[in-house]
């Protein structure tokens, strides 16, 4: 049975048309579907109104309680059910998860070394309620996941969208056929940054090697490409990344594990 | 098969104190519950950070597109998910939805008369997707509503929390024995409201009208038990009102349907 898991960017939650398209989309999407969402600049308008000062730590931001308490609103709250809202009226039996309901996605407090990143929460490797996500599934129901964790004991942790849509994909795939698609605000993977019309259609697990070190690939697109090849490496069946309004058109930038 | 739904005040959520000790008892409660949580005090705090006046429309607070956000971000978001991973630090299979998730709860927006209370949503007859909850609790689910509805067309709305634990009671009664507590900062329906002494422990159908018009019952206590008396009247087994942090004593002021 296909599985089709869909991680959307902050900046298509930030372009109302675009992830209105985006939505009419996943909706059109026949059988079993996970939707995996970030954060957006909401976060950061909300606790400037607050008069909240984000705390970086060598140009990450640390979650901080008050942190925690915006992210928690405006992730959980907010966006997901507004993104959920839309869904249902597309049609779509769409239900928004946090990682502490049903304890969908178990984190651990990122253990402070060098450096106290606050209330981070790390996956590992039986994060995943796969149980919970399947009976979800199998009852036509198509869960809505934000970057919003816990520990199991009462604390809610902050947790790395891309992550999550990995681990996610990883933990079904001996359950399901998993096609993940990545959609953000770009076409694909660009060989050249400046110029949209450079989408790389496919890209081998030595070609990105190359691309790393060729410097074509570089800062945020790093993680996110690396969680994608642990997929497939991992058995999800494909990997693509696409334009957040290209969902349904087959295009961007496919990852083959060779 | 019994169904215990409890419904916590505002109150209730903002002593970290008794909330701790419901959560723990709620999670002691086996078999089939649900819980419908209230809003509270941080919403208020919020909008005050945000610098947001209050609308006010004949004492009753008006849910612009504002406030809308604020309460999406606090009820369904911060509220609902620390109640959700403190249930799970207890071992209760708890799970945060907001009417949007899975359509659980559907309303339609206020219409406007006289007054325009904005996104206020009123639920209907068959406001309550039963069979969602009939399969989540099937499956050893808690959920946890809280008072953020939708319309079904991709609009969220502001409900009533008393009216929406009522409304899931009566819907469910056709399919479990259903017990309805409203637990609050009081010990149950006070005759005299400065003496904590006087808790009425039952009063019937007919002592309600006569509590009502000696004035012994007033002001927020009305619309409360109008709701409870309701969902005796339509085959709610039994309805109590009682302390928070007494959930488990059988104590309070228990409701009669004659």
């Amino acid at each position: 049975m296909k599985l089709y898991i869909i991680k959307i960017g902050g900046k298509v939650l930030d372009d109302p048309g675009m992830l209105r398209t985006l939505l009419d989309d996943f909706s059109r999407i026949s059988g079993a579907k996970i939707m995996v969402h970030g954060g957006g600049k909401k976060a950061d308008e909300i606790s400037a109104k607050m008069g909240l000062v984000p705390q970086m730590i060598e140009g990450r931001r640390l979650t901080d309680a008050a942190t925690l308490e915006v992210v928690t609103m405006v992730y959980a709250g907010l966006l997901n059910k507004q993104v959920v809202a839309q869904l249902q009226g597309f049609g779509c039996k769409a239900i928004g998860l946090s990682g502490a309901d049903g304890n969908v996605l178990q984190a651990q407090k990122r253990p402070v070394k060098d450096i106290d990143y606050g209330f981070a929460g790390d996956l590992f490797y039986s994060s995943v309620n796969t149980e919970l996500l399947e009976m979800l599934l199998k009852n036509g129901l198509s869960p809505i996941l934000c970057p919003i964790t816990h520990d199991k004991k009462g604390q809610l942790l902050n947790t790395n969208a891309d992550t999550i849509a990995s681990i996610v994909a990883t933990s079904l795939a001996g359950l399901f056929e998993v096609h993940l698609i990545y959609c953000f605000e770009h076409g694909g993977v660009l060989e050249d940054p400046e110029n949209a019309a450079t989408v790389i259609p496919q890209i081998t697990q030595k070609e990105y090697r190359q691309l790393k070190e060729s410097g074509i690939v570089k800062n945020g697109m790093i993680p996110k490409l690396d969680n994608a090849f642990q997929a497939i490496a991992q058995g999800v069946a494909s990997v693509r990344i696409t334009r957040a309004d290209a969902l349904l058109n087959n295009k961007g930038t496919l990852l083959i594990n060779s």
